[in-house]
């Protein structure tokens, strides 16, 4: 066998037996174990479609042909397979190959993902556009059970299954999204996994009636009634996704390349809307994932032999959030916790296990998580949301429509609020202090350090409002410079006197802020420091008139974001406002120093772009 | 048969027979017929739930008893059999009542709504309250067959039926929602509607089998069969609902008392998710919204004999989005609309019949809408998405995340924005400008008057990259104080040549700011006014520094809107910038000009605060 980067793929493929595919695919697996113990990344979902990924670039033409990959963290094998097998060192890294599908990286990438289920909805419409074009070529969209749970899927299959457009939808079913998944659609897809007493039906109908004096002339009767009535106990499955207007073929072994080639071909030759159910195994062919592939979901590097991660992090914001939440709620039977398909990842997993029945996993629903959230809080609970701030953007909507405008007391626990690292712009949170501010009756809280994410927390239960605390991923921090002195207040708090300059400084931006003060101070220049804790409604009392210029910093994009509220706010005094945060546009992959280092948003850079900015006044 | 005010609903219905609440039904039609008449407002689907609204009080015990209603237009019976019937003069007026569910007009609206598709989630959220607090009642969902294409419906239905919550959904099926609707879902529910194929079956089985010797054996065996297999041709429809858990009784016939009674005291009897359908009439009673729903569905006071609307307004934004795209699209078959079920009410009617084949009405499905835009985007086509701006709340994520994150060249006419008048809070388009300014790579244009908007809609067909269009409900402005001069250039245009006091306004505020120019002129005040005409990106070469104090007026929230945005564009001048727009809390119902008087968005108020804030600093 070949090394993975001599080959020029996609094309070679096309002349391979499915011998030799199946010899690629053990190449496939050891090359992506090797390779994410290093990086880290997304494994068990690329294990799992290894014969998958081979056998839609055999039979499928690769860019003509367009394959979506929903989500986009499972195209790791795709990317193997379209020429990018040299880049794996630098996967997930700064300036290195991205872990989502990306346009800029390959035409192979022709639809950029990182959200789920939104591959349905692109495909129709790429779909759509061919058939107005008149051009020639297949649609493909590949998405996971649980990626299915959220209703656009849904929104996509109907309008799909309405105009009979030819799209092929593969279903990667593998019986668990990020955590295992959740509905009557996952029940539903179960009785398609175990479809054999519908066969046995068939059969005994068959028999049976065949054996009866006359019974023949039953049999070929029902037998005819199967091209009136697409529901039927003479046929396996697929009901649900038959009833939206799709043929349904399936279930699939997704470990078998034959089996697969032979589902895609058979779809490729119709000519209407097809889904094709493929079964599985998340972390196939990795003993250590296949045993547990939540923690191998999305992985730190780790030790490829044993599957030990390699470095033990401390207390995390979600675990602080998490743990405090268990100790409130064994004393306030009214907290509930909610989250979409986040549990263990927003830290509930205690949660979960110490009141089972005061938790709900949605699955991947967040506009379902938060109107269910505001039935609960409407009778009489306290439901606390958990979801990362980039998915929250998914119940935006919802947020005003079903919780802010009945003042509902919903707390929102927004996990990875900013700038999050290695899965790059679809998934840094830095549009929620945006999107919240401008909603009425929300109350926005930035804890600066783990302390103050559970005096938060403690505060955000009581008030009977909506309430958002946005914290970042990662460590929690305590760093002693930014330590409240008194109780915990709920205020813009001021850390340190004002000089001429007054820096103001959200969440876990306060430290950099306390850093910034030190590096100014060596330049020549006082200045304060405010810890700013609540974005709104706006708390201005720390305000000095005696700062000529205010300078606010946020984990957030400078669009909207807090430094502009306030600049607003104080737009009738005599103090300027100069407003740091992210830009307006969006931020790749890359670790939050190197990223800040890029923006400008460590403590040296934003010294560098106060002094710039006094000594361009002067 | 008493006058409707004389009873003391709910109670009475309790002790009355079939045949009074049939008579009651009439007199209940003729009242609406009678008042909607006067004020105008949803006739057609609150023509069709008389007897399903009458049916559920009597059978359910309200408030006790949670009932929800989707959407809410249709809620008008509910209010008459909630003690509201004497309130109806002052229907959807300013201070009057409102034309949805409000908790502060009534404890029998339990769960305020306006937004189609959150009312199965709200209802998930009570039922789960009730069951951790061990209480006893039911939960009552009323949603339409339009709402249920919403995404949102499925991730309710899917988590309650993998929890197997009691909880009762009425499918309220009239074959259409706002305009006629589309899907895979609405040809399952067609088939459901006349499923007598099914029966038939059921009987052909029962009767040949029971005729073949040893045949009655087989059929029992079917029979048994039925709990195993949960779709089966041997009972009626409701499969897909089934699947995802949901026990389904239907169809029932929406216009006979009895048999709806009968139907919800089963559903009543059952401990799991039980989906009533049943079928309605859309206007059912009155012969001119019997035979033109669509019409009738919202509509302004009209004569109730002939059916007639009593004003015939000018051209609408609306008509004239959409009468230009015809235009444009003639000559460019790029272009392609996509809506939401707001076709006719967006202006695309005639796009619609001109050119079919790029004409997609997705259903209520924004979310969809919008990342099917973004396929065809990325596929060389020209998307023009035409959505109202409260409702585009709901793709507030594929906005950011398919759209502008992939840069794509999808153009949006947001219909309706700002204040829209007698629908209220849940449909003010006042929060558009916040949520788009911080979208990276977001064009976002305000037309000032009809011309310019036919401008912008040009402009934007052209431009590579997303562009949000929003311009107000109703008749299009032409008005000579705001006309440009030159060509229609999408910049920020001064009209005005600036005083001491300069006013930015967006759209349709410039009519406004030429008036306050003209009243502060009156005062004393020499003032400029700058017609802004694209708020992102910003656009401040029409500044001038003679300016000492800048007012931004703009028809959106203050928050995160235009005016803060220039303020901290604007903090290291020497202007000061006060923010006119609409204040951070949810605006109720009443024309613009009452709520503007309200809230101090008129002329004379402007130039009021304009003077008090000068005097102030004085």
């Amino acid at each position: 066998m070949k090394n993975l980067m001599e080959y020029n793929f996609p094309q070679d493929l096309k002349s391979m037996s499915d011998k030799d595919l199946s010899l690629l695919s053990t190449s496939i697996r050891d090359f992506l174990i090797d390779k994410v113990s290093k990086t880290g990344g997304h494994l068990a979902s690329n294990l799992g479609v290894v014969e998958l990924t081979i056998a839609l670039h055999k039979v499928f033409d690769s860019p003509v042909d367009k394959i979506i990959w929903d989500v986009g963290h499972q195209a790791y094998v795709h990317k193997i397979l379209t020429g990018r097998a040299d880049k794996f060192d630098n996967l997930r890294q700064f300036n290195g190959l991205s872990g989502f599908p990306k346009a800029c990286e390959s035409e192979h990438d022709v639809f950029d993902t990182g959200h789920s289920t939104t591959s349905i909805s692109a495909a129709a419409g790429m779909a759509a556009a061919r058939d107005i074009k008149g051009e020639k070529y297949e649609v493909v969209a590949v998405i996971g059970d649980g990626s299915m749970t959220g209703g656009m899927a849904f929104e996509a299959l109907n309008n799909i299954g309405d105009r009979k457009q030819k799209v092929i939808v593969i279903l990667n079913d593998n019986g668990m999204s990020i955590s295992p998944n959740i509905g009557g659609l996952s029940a539903h897809l179960g009785n398609l996994r175990t479809s054999r007493g519908y066969i046995n039906l068939k059969n005994f109908i068959k028999n049976r009636v065949g054996t009866i004096p006359g019974g023949r002339g039953l049999a070929d009767v029902l037998a005819g009634f199967k091209n009136d009535i697409k529901y039927t106990v003479l046929e396996e499955g697929g009901v649900l996704f038959e009833e939206l207007g799709f043929t349904y073929f399936g279930p699939v072994d997704g470990h078998n390349i034959t089996d697969l080639i032979n589902a895609f071909n058979r779809a490729k030759s119709l000519n209407e809307p097809v889904i094709i159910h493929v079964l599985t195994k998340k972390g196939k062919g990795y003993k250590n994932a296949e045993n547990n592939p939540g923690k191998f979901h999305g992985i730190g590097p780790f030790n490829a032999e044993t599957g030990e991660t390699l470095k033990k992090s401390g207390i995390s914001y979600s675990e602080v959030m998490g743990n405090y939440l268990v100790k409130k709620a064994s004393s306030d039977n009214k907290i509930v916790a909610i989250t979409a398909a986040m549990g263990d990842a927003t830290g509930l997993g205690n949660f979960e296990k110490e009141f089972p029945k005061r938790f709900f996993d949605v699955g991947i629903a967040e506009q379902h998580a938060v109107t269910f959230a505001a039935g609960l809080a409407k009778s009489g609970l306290k439901p606390v949301v958990a979801i990362y701030s980039s998915f929250m953007q998914r119940a935006y909507d919802q947020l005003i429509h079903d919780v802010c405008m009945q003042n509902l007391p919903v707390v929102f626990c927004l996990d990875r609020a900013g700038v999050v690292g290695a899965d790059g712009e679809t998934h840094h949170g830095v549009f929620d202090l945006s999107f919240l501010m401008s909603m009425p009756n929300m109350t926005v809280l930035t804890p600066a350090d783990g302390n103050q994410l559970e005096a938060m927390l403690d505060y955000a239960i009581k008030l009977n409002s909506p309430v958002a605390i946005r914290y970042p991923r990662g460590e929690a921090v305590y760093d002693k410079n930014i330590m409240s002195t008194g109780t915990e207040a709920i205020i813009n708090e001021r850390i340190l006197p004002p000089g001429k300059i007054d820096i103001w400084a959200c969440g876990k931006m306060a430290s950099c802020g306390a850093e910034t003060v030190e590096i100014l101070k060596k330049s020549g220049f006082e200045a304060g420091l405010v810890k700013v804790g609540i974005t709104k409604p706006l708390d201005i009392s720390a305000y000095e008139s005696s700062a000529d210029l205010i300078v606010t910093l946020e984990d957030n994009t400078v669009a909207g974001g807090f430094g502009q509220t306030l600049a607003a706010a104080l737009a009738d005094k005599n103090t300027q406002v100069m407003t740091i945060g992210w830009p307006d546009q969006f931020i790749r992959q890359g670790s939050f120093e190197q990223l800040a280092d890029k923006y400008g948003l460590t403590a040296e850079k934003i010294a560098e772009r106060i002094c710039e900015h006094i000594e361009g006044k002067a």
